[in-house]
């Protein structure tokens, strides 16, 4: 007789494991945090002896679900907004709110109501990516729940780092301190192949690599990013991140909803996991991911639930029911993805594709004791048949809910017991939650008065938020400047010459930035208007980095086609004042020590405020800027005039400071 | 003040009606059966004196919700067979399960399950089409709820019906009893078009406009059914039944999955309802209805269950949130179906959709009091943002679950208060279910060791259950059979020549039928063979019906192209024994009086029977089949034969009959 701490017997036991061994009566002997022995019942009892003996009355005993991917602290984001054009939503709400809100205690907060859910649901491990992960790990090991938690990386300022840089810093230390912790894997988040660049890509790669941690990253989550991918590199997402060869490290692919046949073959030679997260999918129209071919190709495809603000939940017996619904009902056949199989894409394929099918996913011993109970006596589990031993699966996946779930246990500890929290206090977590909400509220409220918000509403706005180095000096001799274009240091790469006829709407609240109504008509070599375009933007207030020469600048723009006239806009925004700007723009593309630069040649005509020579460029990284900020300063100088004088000044900001 | 019953106060109330109105605080005042007005919590307290008042504590109010299509009773056959092909589902489970258990008392035990269930899921009022619906009413009524209630016609015998007759004759006596109910509203249920002739479609369209009652048919569920109209009518599903003028009745057409714009156009036109059942048509693979346009085009669209059997459960939350995401998802626009609208389908059009709107459906003053109450303060309803007031339908469709209704009522009488069953006893239902499924768990296994579930297991088995009258008789000289087809009265319509070698597997239990192994060898004029083709056929033992002259059989016969060698066949089935039949057959299909038959002039020849003359045509009424026996009785007689000698005997039987 061998001894065990916990024997939980008397249970109809499905382990998930490769034979996909069911015992009833079954039991499940444990000691310490893990799984000593799964066997019948009887056999069980004649072989261990327990400190403590639980009679689970006939439920089922399962391996927790794994949940492999979400961004938990968005739990507190729930019902912000609904029904919106993903635009529209993620510009509108989740951006701004994000950038006012998040910080170590939001992200706290919302990690441990996002984990209560999942453990009522339960899931006894997933997969994260958001901001300020450690603060994620502190609260999800404080609830008891097993996850791979990955910081996340972007060429776009976060709420947790104004430079790339900084976050794979904080990500290396953040690996560093919680690299051993038994519950908690740390991992790296490149967000998207189109929120980074290749270096970052190739930096976070290498991070992985260094301390074999899991590489978590949203890819082809829809149609228009494959398309731009195809656009910008020629080929779809997958070849070109493999071209990086981002796939040598321990790869958790989100999304993959618009991936062919060549690129699914790619994924399962490199031993990618795939996240699949049905409701979010549908919810946001990104469409429907190929899961009945990446299942027969051998892939681990595992299931999520996305961040609650596009699902709106973490009930993961609603994603497996709609995994399986979804195959069937785009295939045509039926018979595509039985229960059985989704159950194990949400246990011990999950696992897997997250890379920690080694310690959890199945019952079976050496594993970790991650386990859950559900009831299934209730009304609309009854009547049950008995005949065929896949029934149980089916009733699990198209009948039971998630509030079936009565017990779970993650690495030894009870989470839930008779449907109790044991590690969290709901009832206080649920009040601060709340409290947030409340001034979230608070804050949209008076933002949809705003008038980005009203840009966004009548459509089509784009938001390009980003870096730019950009330096301006007034000249007297735009013809010297032509002229000195023409060194040999500097490749003209493109040109372009046109008139801007600006109308700016300004308003009284200064944090509101303005509106730009824009009239671009482009110019032949004959003088001649060959086209034209009109724009609104809204155009953020400005927010400057500490760098030397004052040329960075970043501001957040959101760019819309005007379709309407500028009477129309005027009389839809309201504006407290507006102003006028006219002016003829030389606009070269060039190469310059091996960068690329925009020079504008510029004769600002309304007011009359003669010429100007500006350079700017995107960046995307603090050591970038900098190369690229000296580089635009020794351009001007080539270009005859000096750095001196050089400003960040909109023509509008020049404008106003006359007015003033 | 006016007096009234009940007073429901301090509650967030959702009316639902045209303004979309919401009260918060709010209140409704129930006088008998109905509602008497809906208003701010402190204008019916000002307005109204209440023998009760119950405070709402801030829970959401709303109208119940409205399960548009469903088969209440199959709530017993939960989880009976899952994942399977559509033809082994229904055709291998469903069909035989319920020609074997289908009774009056197992209707109305179902139905008290699936009323218990559908009341914990905030249902109100469903629409049913089953078989013995009187029942469905009895059992209904007893457990409170509004229902529309619809006996099947078919052109098939039934659990309830031998002939479609008797169908008819049942439907009139029923609806005459219950046309006044004050919960029950009677209607007839033509399967579907494929299910019925057109004579049974025309029946039962004259019935529902004789009283007044909807009409609730399948209309274009599945692609296969939309094709086999457009080949035998040359055109689809809707035109055909517009055609047949059914659309003059009050309609309800479930599933209209595969139905295009003018389809829609003229359902919008003919104000029928659609049932959308998303669950089902995603389990079943038929497809995804295009919802959106149909919406667009104003047409009523409620949402429905459908049958447990294909789905599996009665939880509106999870039907209503996943027509939503369905609608996003397919559509490319997550602005389609916003979840107010979605939740409009569930109760007011929905109503509307089964030609209940004027009395349920919303909260307004005059309707029946059909209301429920939600409890959202549950952590997966948390937090919540209050600034936008379409936010709280889209917590309702997004993030609530069916487990959060607390308080259902129904024509002003509470059917479950805090989650307990006031007119039902859960509890002994549940029990009485599992005896049933038991019983059929214990039919199934010996079953599904039979013959005809392991010819479905091999693929391709189509059913093909019907009357036949059947006549044969012994001749002599086929050539005067021959020269007397040549009569003006018999119009020859297509003549084939073939030879058929069979053979029949039999085995030790007789009910198992027969499975045939068939080469038809086609034969052209100059005697060549042309073209082979290899069938394998399920025979059922024959169940003949009660007529004169002995020539109406009924089998079922279940058809699969044999793709295997006899060998394979022999070998996977392991028969009893075995016997050859070796035919040349001259087929002839010819009209007789208007009527078509199939004449076969058959030459046995291993064994050496002789020769023989058949007649054949299928029948699918009483009235139909009287006729054609006599029509074949004259035949035999034209073609210069004896019809004293007919027999409806298979040359298997004679065999087995010179054997014994």
């Amino acid at each position: 007789m061998q001894q065990v701490d916990l024997i939980l017997t008397n249970a109809h036991v499905l382990t998930m494991d490769e034979s996909l061994a069911q015992f009833n009566p079954g039991a499940v002997a444990i000691r310490g945090d893990s799984i000593v022995a799964v066997d019948t019942a009887t056999a069980i009892s004649e072989n261990y002896v327990a400190r403590e003996i639980i009679d689970c009355h006939g439920n089922i005993l399962m391996p927790g679900l794994v949940n492999v991917h979400t961004h938990v602290p968005m739990t507190l984001l729930r019902g912000l907004a609904d029904d919106l054009r993903l635009d529209v939503w993620l510009l509108g709400y989740m951006m701004p709110v994000e950038r006012e809100f998040v910080s170590p205690e939001f992200v706290q907060l919302g990690t441990l109501l996002g984990c209560a859910e999942m453990i009522r649901s339960g899931i006894t491990c997933f997969a994260d990516m958001y901001y300020f992960e450690e603060d994620v790990a502190i609260a999800t090991a404080q609830a008891g729940l097993r996850a791979v938690l990955a910081e996340s990386v972007l060429k776009f300022p976060t709420p947790d780092a104004q430079f790339y840089e900084d976050s794979l810093a904080a990500t290396r230390e953040f690996i560093q301190r919680w690299k051993n912790h038994p519950l908690i894997v740390p991992a790296v988040a490149p967000h998207a192949p189109y929120t980074c660049t290749p270096e970052i890509l190739l930096a976070c790669r290498d991070l992985a690599l260094e301390y074999d941690v899991p590489l978590h990253i949203h890819i082809s989550e829809t149609a228009s990013e494959v398309e731009a991918m195809r656009a910008e590199q020629g080929m779809p997402v997958v070849p070109y991140v493999k071209k990086l060869n981002l796939f040598e490290a321990k790869v958790i692919a989100a999304h993959c909803v618009h991936i062919d046949e060549g690129e699914m073959r790619t994924l399962k030679h490199s031993n990618v996991g795939v996240a699949h997260n049905p409701s979010s999918n549908l919810k946001l129209s990104s469409g429907v991911a190929p899961v009945k071919r990446m299942i027969e190709l051998g892939l681990n495809v595992g299931i999520g639930t996305d961040g609650v603000a596009s699902n709106n939940d973490h009930d993961m017996f609603e994603e497996i029911r709609l995994t399986t619904f979804l195959a069937k009902g785009t295939s045509g056949d039926p018979t595509t993805l039985p229960a059985v199989t989704t159950l194990l894409m949400a246990t011990r394929m999950g696992a897997n594709a997250i890379h920690v099918g080694d310690i959890t996913g199945s019952l079976t011993p050496g594993k970790r004791a991650d386990l859950i109970l559900i009831q299934i006596g209730s009304l609309h589990n009854m009547p049950r048949f008995y005949r065929d031993p896949n029934g149980i699966y089916a009733q699990l996946v198209y009948a039971a809910k998630s509030t079936d779930v009565t017990d779970v246990m993650v690495n030894g500890q009870w989470l839930m017991r008779n449907q109790q929290l044991l590690t969290l206090n709901e009832a206080e977590l649920m009040i601060q939650g709340q409290a947030v909400a409340h001034k979230i509220d608070q804050f949209l409220a008076i933002r949809e008065q705003s008038v980005l918000s009203k840009l966004v509403a009548i459509g089509g706005a784009m938001e390009e938020e980003s870096y730019e180095i950009q330096a301006k000096v007034s000249i007297n001799n735009p013809e010297s400047v032509f002229k000195a274009l023409h060194n040999p240091a500097i490749e003209i790469i493109r040109h372009r010459h046109y008139r801007q006829y600006d109308t700016y709407f300004s308003f009284s609240d200064p944090s509101q930035g303005y509106i730009r109504y824009r009239e671009d008509h482009f110019i032949d070599e004959r003088g001649n208007t060959t086209n034209t375009r009109n724009r609104l933007t809204h155009i953020g207030p400005a927010r400057e980095a500490e760098l030397p020469q004052k040329v960075l600048l970043s501001r957040s723009r959101f760019l819309a086609p005007a379709t309407h006239t500028a009477r129309f806009y005027r009389e839809y925004f309201k504006p407290a004042a507006e102003f006028e700007i006219e002016k003829e723009r030389f606009r070269y593309l060039v190469r310059f020590h091996k960068t690329e630069f925009f020079i504008n040649v510029d004769h600002v005509t309304k007011p009359d405020l003669g010429y100007f020579l500006e350079i700017k460029s995107r960046t995307w990284s603090r050591q970038d800027a900098r190369n690229k900020s000296q580089l635009a300063v020794e351009l001007i100088q080539l270009l005859g005039e000096s750095s001196q004088q050089a400003t960040t000044h909109d023509y509008l900001d020049m404008i106003q400071n006359d007015f003033d």
